[in-house]
Parts: C-alpha cells; sequence; structure tokens
C-alpha cells in the first residue's frame, strides 16, 4: 500500500450513482484505492466514492499520516467508522488517544494479516535453530553437526492476537510445549498455558525459542529488556515479527555478542528501518529481513477481505472484526 | 556417528554372561557401540557382546565401509540379520547387490530420522520462498517487496518415503495442494494425488516448489535434470533433502543462473561436499547446507529406538521396521 497520507478522495463510482443510496452507505477510499478495494466494498453494499460532506465511512490505506487524517476528520464530519490499513496501529497512536470516546467505530486490519507473518516467524524460528544465517554466509562446506530441532522444544510466545492463534495452529505438527505471555491468563488452543505479562521472566527461564508476535504498546514497549535475556538458559533464540521497540536493541546486541542468545531472527527493528554498519547485521547466527512478513502481494487480498467484512458490518450487522479497543491502544 | 568403518568388535556386555543364552540372542554393535545403542539392544533383550561365531544379529553403526563389512559377514557367517545406520543405503550398494537372496534379513534406519530431515525440508522451502539467503547475505535495509507465502501452494515432492509422510504432515497447516510422484501410485494421507515417476514432467508445469526426498537408486540418479527444470514453471523454486545425485547439478546451476529458477536450498550436493567456489555456494537465492539435517544428536536417540525395535523383530516379533527390498535396493 502506498506510505502517502494524502488526504486525496479516490472514487471510481459513475457520478451519476453518487448520492442515489443512503447516505449511510457513503464510503470513501483514501488514498489507495485500488481495484481490488473498491470491488471489496462495493460487494458489501456500499456506494464508493470521493470525500465528501456524505461519507459516512472511510478506509484509510497509508500505513501512516495521522495528522492527515486528523485534518480530514475535522473537515468531513459525517464519517462514523475509520478503518485502518495494518494489525499494528502504534502509527495513529496520538490520534486514537485524542478520539477516546469520540463515537466512531475505528478498526484495523488486526489479525487479517495472521497467516503470512505466523509463516514468516516458523520460518525465521527454523533459520536461526538450523543456522541458516551462518550456512548462507559461507562458500565452504562445513561438516560440523550445528543445528537443532524444534521439535518437542519449549516456545514461549508474548502476544495472544491472531498471529499467535496462527502460529500456534503451525507449531502443532512439531509437538512443541508452547506458553503464551499475555495481559489476561484466558487459555489459547494449542498453548499448553498463558500467563499474564508479569510473569515473563519466570517463564523465560527453560524457553529454546522466544517469539515477540505482541502489540507496541506503553506496555509492551522495552518488555524484553536485558532482565529477560538474562532470564534465558544458554542456548535460546529469539524472533521478532511484531515491532521492533519490544526489544531493547542493546540488550539483544549484547546478548548476541557474548553468545548467551543463540541466534536471532527479527522482521523489525528499532530503530527502522535499521541503518548500514548497525551491529546486527553481521552479529553471530543473527537474521535481519526488512519488515517484508507479509508483502504486498499478500495483503492487498486480504485487506480487501477486510473491508468487505467491515463494510457489511458498517451497513448492517455491526459485527466489525479487528474493532481497536481505544483504551487499550490496539 | 563414526565414520569408521573399522571391524572391530565392540561389545559391553560382562563377559560372565557371554554365551549363556540362546546363541540366537547375540548382538554385535560396530564400531560406535556406545551406551544408548547397547541399553536400547539389552532392553529388547539382546546379549550384545563382541563379534564371535556366536554373533548373530549384527549393528554396523558407519556410515559406509562396505568391504569392510563384506569381509565381516565372511567371517562370521552366524550373522542372520544386519541393521545399516542411515535411511539411505546406497553406500552399501554393491554390497546389498551381492547379497541378494542370502537369507539374511536387512534393514536400515529407513523412516527413523524422518521428521527432522522433513523439518529441515520444511526450513529450506520457507527460507527460499521468503529469499533468506539473499537477506542473510546484505547489510542494507532492502525495502523491496520480495518474498511468497507457502499457503495455498502446489508442491511436488519426489518419494513417498518416511520424509515425504512426515513433510505432508508439517505442510497440513499451510493448505497446499501437494503431487507426490512415487513408483507406485498408491495414494499418500495429506497428498492430493500421487503419480508415477513417467508422469515427473507433467505433474512441474504448474509447480511451486519441489522437494527431492526420494532414494537415490538406477532409476532416480539424474532424474531431476534440463528437461524437469524445463517443465517448470518461472518462480518454482527447489529444495534436496534426500541425495545430491538426483538432481543434475549442471542444469541446477543453468537453471539459477537464467533465472528460470527462483531459487534452490541443498542438504546434498553432487558432487559432496560441495568443493570450494562452486557456483552453488553464490548462486542467486541459493542455500547450501552441509548434510546437516539430521545431526548427530537428533539421529542417535532415534537410531536407539529403531535398534531396540529391530532387536525385538529379530528375538522374536519378526516385525522389522525399514526391511530393505534387496530388489529395489532400498
Amino acid at each position: 500500500m502506498s506510505a502517502s497520507g494524502a488526504a486525496d478522495a479516490a472514487g471510481a463510482a459513475p457520478h451519476g450513482t453518487t448520492g442515489a443510496r443512503s447516505p449511510a452507505a457513503r464510503v470513501a477510499i483514501v488514498d489507495d484505492a485500488r481495484g481490488e478495494f473498491v470491488d471489496a466494498a462495493r460487494s458489501a453494499g456500499a456506494e464508493v466514492g470521493p470525500l465528501s460532506a456524505a461519507t459516512r465511512g472511510l478506509i484509510w490505506t497509508a500505513s501512516e499520516g495521522e495528522d492527515d487524517l486528523e485534518a480530514l476528520l475535522a473537515e468531513y464530519q459525517g464519517i462514523s467508522w475509520v478503518q485502518l490499513p495494518w494489525a499494528g496501529v502504534d502509527a495513529f497512536a496520538g490520534l486514537l488517544e485524542r478520539h477516546r470516546g469520540d463515537g466512531r467505530v475505528w478498526t484495523s486490519a488486526k489479525g487479517a494479516y495472521a497467516r503470512p507473518v505466523a509463516e514468516h516467524a516458523l520460518a525465521l524460528v527454523l533459520a536461526v535453530l538450523r543456522e541458516l544465517p551462518r550456512r548462507a554466509r559461507t562458500d565452504r562446506w562445513e561438516a560440523d553437526e550445528r543445528g537443532r530441532t524444534l521439535f518437542g522444544g519449549r516456545v514461549v510466545i508474548l502476544g495472544a492476537g491472531g498471529i499467535t492463534v496462527e502460529l500456534l495452529r503451525l507449531l502443532e505438527p512439531f509437538g512443541v510445549h508452547a506458553t503464551v505471555v499475555r495481559r489476561a491468563d484466558a487459555a489459547l488452543p494449542g498453548a499448553a498455558r498463558t500467563v499474564t505479562e508479569d510473569r515473563l521472566l519466570e517463564v523465560l527461564t527453560d524457553a529454546d525459542v522466544v517469539v515477540v508476535a505482541a502489540a507496541l504498546t506503553p506496555t509492551t514497549r522495552g518488555m524484553f529488556g536485558a532482565a529477560a535475556f538474562a532470564a534465558l538458559p544458554p542456548g535460546a533464540v529469539l524472533v521478532n515479527v511484531a515491532r521492533g521497540a519490544i526489544v531493547d536493541t542493546g540488550a539483544l546486541v549484547a546478548a548476541l555478542g557474548s553468545g548467551r542468545l543463540a541466534g536471532a531472527a527479527l522482521d523489525v527493528t528499532d530503530p527502522e528501518p535499521l541503518p548500514p554498519r548497525h551491529p546486527l547485521w553481521t552479529a553471530p547466527n543473527c537474521l535481519v529481513t526488512p519488515h517484508v512478513a507479509d508483502t504486498e502481494a499478500m495483503t492487498v487480498p486480504l485487506f480487501a477481505r477486510r473491508i468487505a467484512v467491515n463494510t457489511a458490518a458498517f451497513l448492517g450487522s455491526g459485527d466489525f472484526v479487528g474493532r481497536i479497543d481505544l483504551d487499550a491502544g490496539y
């Protein structure tokens, strides 16, 4: 999706139909009104057109631009539902904070991209356990015996959202012992146990693999710091497919450098983009992928499906998926 | 396991017990009589001792040395069961050929290491689809959109042994369309279809992923050559966890070089070890791992289990696992 936050309206509806139906059915898509998205909203019964006083639903496709979105909401006061494009909404945190109790329905793509992101998480877990970063960087047949199996391993997953649900499904054939660390300790299918965040250090002590799949919130920011790395047993590996700032980068670099952490694979970093010559590029058994767990080719059809479901909810059923809890911030 | 083919006997049984039981119970372990293997044979009821005229069962732990094994069988004529250490027995092909109809039971570790090898195959499939070799070799944040998902992909698997059975189980959550190419066209759980080897080129035409998991036999040697690469659609990737010589290395290098093949990951090569400066070390999106799909740490407990099962079969039940078909050669 375009990263532009320009508030240009994009409407593909024939002008003749504009205003012919209930104003509540009027949806604008800003700023990437590509065919798949327009078709999805129309298939759910909406009239898709340019931003106007008649606009009631707004599908915001840019990954950032909260000031532009704020200005647009001030200009078009009729908007009562806003659909954001990503699972994580931290790029809109200030806006969402200011709009607590504004009466609008806010929805994200929470869960929509869980499959490709969970797949990427599994790819990274297997890559670091099998030491593929080291294998990829050599040009000699090193007949050592390095590499470990995931079968029967102890996996700790931070967060209990869509990615975690899907990752547990992918992990099932490996017979792992999975612990989910979440806000509440409600059970999750496929997890041997779920614990609250205050028990993080305790459950890390016998982890083979840690996967960060939580939303970035004031609580999770920096949650995985020096104390967490110190709690891990030697030989553990870390994978982050959520947000870079949940992990303390300095503590991560130190844990890799000391050999205490046996490997890491990161689709997200802090800072992001990771600058050239950053030690994470060359740390032993460390792999960085540039926030590509869900590529555009993967997300466009999935976001179109989310648009269709939530447009239908907006026009009648009320069964929104991925509704943002403005108090929790995700 | 030791690669030595020395025919030294290794017996840990107290001398006082030698010969105290039926001669049929006498098993020798050559040449790595490590505790796990001795314990496994004993747990099944065997007397484990040095090679002698009383030896009836032989557990051969070396990965090669068919001449040594031949000499040993000539010297100790009472041996009526031979357990070999690996799933593939091509290193013993000449010996097995000469012993067709010798009346002995020959067993391999066929299927015993299927789990770690299938896991490595999945790791390699995800790595090439996600272009992890390229990611591992850069030190810059390349915000492109490369990388593909396995979800719903079309996977062709050569071979229908234990690795394939286990790989199909690991692939199940991805909802792939799996085609198994095998000698007979008997169905396999988890595979959308199975076809015989003569239909290989036909089923390659819409494959996203090809995994080589077949035994190396005169039929499969070089089976994946220039015609197979030409049959693949652009964008396909190849993974080999079986034996290097099933794939024509020159044709593979050409397919990667032309961009026709989008990536490859190989745990086995031809020649093996792959020499320094071989083009496969640096081909685009190509990853070589040095025959480590099943490391010693993974295989020792699994081989111990196979020893226990087959020792029990030898001593009574007759239910051998991994019995070698000397006519088929695996």
